[in-house]
């Protein structure tokens, strides 16, 4: 696709954009161009009666026969099959539940237990700290466990020959910088090494095609709130590859992963498969709006996803380029993925100064301005619009204006 | 109070009840005598419109402006802060969070980490197995931990003398049997012995007063969904006392608990105080819930609850005697909680058919029928009509048909 030199092309794409009768689906906020979708989803128009349902009828009028009638009971199940072929899984193979640092938890803590021989729990020093944090209270718990953080992948190698890494945790896009990592190359190369690799989907799933199963990965973890739409801090998803299912043992060992939670036996045992890493239930409330965002999922191809999203992160990443910014995001569309991080000293102010134009990205300390694009409803204009805005606000200088350096919003 | 023989007389002290004005704040099932609030309480009748507005202008509107402009980010203190006054603990002492279970399991950890010449984590073999069962998944993860059994309290002075109890963990209300223990009582035996108190309050909180501040209690968790009426599995809350606050080390270190979130270091430092608890954050969606109904709790005095609770369950159980029943919950009432269990060798037809009548009580495995009763919307007649439905299910055996003894319903 020939990247767009002007906003009437910009339009041209949008009329023939295969996704775009989609962005009806999405409430949108009036007269501006919404570029958070990776910190948070947008809410689809679908939601608000699904969740309304959810209240007044399930829980209002329904209360506890809707453990049956409604279908609570297999949720977690459920919803976990209607993720799968988001990222590459079959059916029985994702659990929703929990959020995504209690579930890293408890793959972690079976993954040191998979390999007793080995303490150490790699990760990247550029991950997203609550992962790190997750390790560091993980390899708390095991005597001689340690968390070790790479300043870059290149370092990986070396980690690895050591003979110590149980189990390698890396982030699928960088939530800073939007770098996309070679999940097959890197999954090979942890296991010829003798590791286990979990992958953080948080900044992936619902963006580009993801195919866990091909890749063979052993765990996995991901977020329903950005990419996917599915409410402020909805419930996370796990993975775990059926060859485990049988050898793991996670801690948080509660009454909706027993085998037989019905028979109050004093004796945790587990259900086989993946409801193992069930712990207690997920709020019903908040499954509602995951239930309401996956039938629209339902419709969409990844593949025009994946298209449309290196087709905008380029358009964007070019228009910037001219305007003499440091992009920080990969040209290669092979190691991009939805997002697009700009360098500037004043990152902050530059950012508070656009979302005053209505042009809503965020920042990330120290001078990182983040800027994510959600193929299902943000358009050609859109980028287009927001490169305009930037543009103006770095030419005219308003971002310097003392109103736009005030810190507090949680972005 | 003398105890109504007629239903007039339950007509009566309906009209005088300082707490009927309050009945009109939920939505009752039609034609139904709801007796299952102790497993999921109904829906207060502004709490759609609470959830509605979360859904359509924080997170739709608002997008991530509403971490700050509507509060967002304090939600999980400033929610525990409200919860406080039910429990007798004072702001800065309750966090809402994550499940019951994975509250739980933070604080066993944290409290074998403060007694580490000790390895025994104490529970009774009756209590509620999730509590049991992450009991078991904690001393899993330490050398020489066990988790032992009580099968009757009257064998705790004996495990306590053994000097190596670290923790122990009771239900405030047996779950089955309605049996309340007398926390400031336990409290300080369990001190006495050197070891940690922990207690589950799913079953009190919301039922009657608690003073976890004048018992010296060290920790507490509780649910929202049951007698607080927050929404089906909302999230769940913990107490720790403050003493605790600066010794205490838990293992879901996640984002939220650190001390600068917002600075992406890589090495986590909790934060001070109760927060330290936090792991990632709740679902906005299941929080709404618990907004909605916490602003009826303002206006409630426990004290109001626990007379109503104590004259509905003597006036319930006394009915039942009169049946030939075997009344389980003690006749004492500081002995007994907020709800009554009956012992029926075919107690779960029984139910099912009371159920059919619009009597709504539970079955728990493998002999007792369950009624809660929760005084801010069950009524003296409700409980009168419930004992009369009973009354006739017996005397016509029409439990006996076949389809009361189908299995499946979670209740």
């Amino acid at each position: 696709m020939t990247v767009p030199t002007t906003r009437e092309q910009c339009a041209a794409l949008d009329a023939a954009d295969p996704l775009g009768p989609l962005r009806k689906e999405f409430t949108l906020p009036a007269d501006a161009v919404y570029l958070d979708g990776n910190s948070l989803g947008v809410l689809p128009v679908r939601t608000p009666e699904v969740v309304r349902r959810t209240v007044e009828e399930e829980w209002g009028q329904g209360l506890i026969t809707s453990w049956n009638a409604a279908g609570w009971t297999e949720l977690p199940h459920t919803l976990g099959d209607r993720i799968a072929p988001l990222v590459g899984a079959a059916a029985g193979e994702v659990l929703v539940c929990d959020s995504v640092s209690v579930n890293l938890f408890k793959i972690l803590t079976a993954a040191l237990r998979m390999r007793p021989g080995r303490r150490t729990v790699l990760g990247e020093r550029d991950t997203f700290p609550t992962d790190l944090y997750i390790a560091e209270g993980v390899t708390g718990l095991f005597d001689g466990a340690r968390s070790v953080l790479l300043g870059s992948l290149d370092e990986l190698d070396e980690q690895l020959a050591g003979g110590d890494v149980a189990v390698v945790l890396l982030s699928h896009v960088d939530y800073r910088t939007g770098v996309l990592l070679d999940m097959a190359e890197i999954t090979e190369r942890v296991h010829r090494a003798g590791a286990l690799m979990v992958w953080d989907l948080c900044h992936s799933a619902g963006a580009l095609p993801i195919d866990l199963t091909a890749c063979q990965v052993d765990f996995a973890v991901g977020c329903t709130y950005k990419y996917l739409n599915a409410g402020p801090c909805a419930p996370g998803f796990l993975y775990a590859a059926p060859r485990h299912h049988a050898a793991v043992r996670q801690p948080l060992t509660g009454w909706f992963g027993h085998a037989e939670p019905f028979s109050f036996k004093p004796e945790y045992r587990p259900t086989e498969g993946i409801g193992q890493f069930l712990t207690s239930f997920p709020p019903l409330l908040a499954l509602a709006g995951l239930r309401a965002t996956l039938e629209i999922w339902e419709q969409v191809d990844l593949a025009q996803v994946r298209a449309k999203s290196l087709a905008l992160t380029e358009l964007f990443m070019g228009r910037c380029a001219q305007l003499g910014l440091e992009v920080v995001t990969p040209a290669e569309p092979e190691r991009r993925g939805s997002q697009v991080a700009l360098r500037h000293p004043d990152g902050f102010p530059v950012v508070q100064a656009l979302i005053e134009r209505g042009v809503i990205g965020d920042f990330r300390a120290p001078d990182l301005m983040r800027f994510g694009f959600t193929p299902l409803y943000t358009s050609y204009t859109d980028a287009w619009d927001a490169a305009e805005a930037l543009r103006e606000v770095l030419a005219s200088g308003e971002w310097q204006a003392e109103r736009f350096h005030r810190r507090g919003a949680v972005t």
